[in-house]
């Protein structure tokens, strides 16, 4: 069995924030020599997604306003009696979903930014 | 490592439907001869999701009349600019998720049916 | 290739309970010998769910709060009509998702409790 680990590296200018990242996963598959297998792309962060869609700008908005609505910012969340104020990042993260392993327009989904994270991809296969 | 992949196909009658697919993934397994490993299955189209639940007609129609909920077909998503009037589907089909890798009662969820739609099953192990 | 599967066994005191499960994941990976490969943790029914998160009471709250706004109690599902009553509990579990593949804090979402429920976790790899 191949093994191929790769970290993407992010660090948003913006607080919310939606990266396409297939050319890196297609780069590191390439790089894989995998041939039959999986790949797993995994946010290592709470407050970050990854998730497979449509790179189309009025999307990524419709999708943005959407996890605001139903995961708005608020500041009463019991999670901030920690001194953190992004409860809402940590339920839209949850929405979305963290990791997906698959082939079409992936993207990495930045819900608490500014800072610096990491992605995981794993190219599991022969 | 054995590896088998498999593409189900499906043109639905409706918009939305909820179609039960364990027997033909069970179909795969035992094709596969795989004893231990993991099989993935995965809607190649992202206004389509694959799920996990209960094979009850009730509980089928709860999940619709709450994704309609949570994700409202609307005219005014940003996406439809671009001439498309699915926004409500991409969202659906971002809250079902477009994959599971399990062993339960398991769904093709559609969300922009009456067109040609593919589902990957991929059987992995030894 | 090396695969490990383990049961993990939950009857909650709570209808709904969300429980640290990292240490056990943590100890299959470790007794399995794998050094490169996944863990698959899937809970075994469809009114309970596997998520990634801190494991930090406010944001478990939180959490709890949030999902039953998203999904809420409600005596008239279609799906009541079987004789159940946890028509929300597959709709809770549908929004947590019920498997992971990672190395953060993992929980078990008990969404139906009071009952014997098991998760697998299955590592691969070699």
């Amino acid at each position: 069995m191949k093994v191929l680990t790769e970290y993407l590296k992010f660090h948003t200018k913006t607080h919310r924030a939606y990266v396409h990242i297939t050319p890196q996963i297609e780069s590191a598959v390439k790089k894989s020599g995998v041939q039959e297998g999986m790949v797993l792309v995994s946010a290592m962060h709470i407050t970050a997604g990854v998730y497979v869609n449509d790179n189309e700008p009025g999307l990524i908005e419709d999708i943005d306003h959407w996890l605001e609505k139903l995961a708005p910012f608020d500041k009463n969340y019991q999670h901030h009696q920690t001194g953190e104020d992004n409860g809402d990042s940590h339920l839209k993260a949850l929405l979305i979903h963290h990791e997906v392993g698959t082939w079409q327009q992936i993207f990495y989904a930045e819900f608490d930014g500014q800072r610096d994270k990491r992605v995981i991809v794993k190219v599991m296969g022969e």
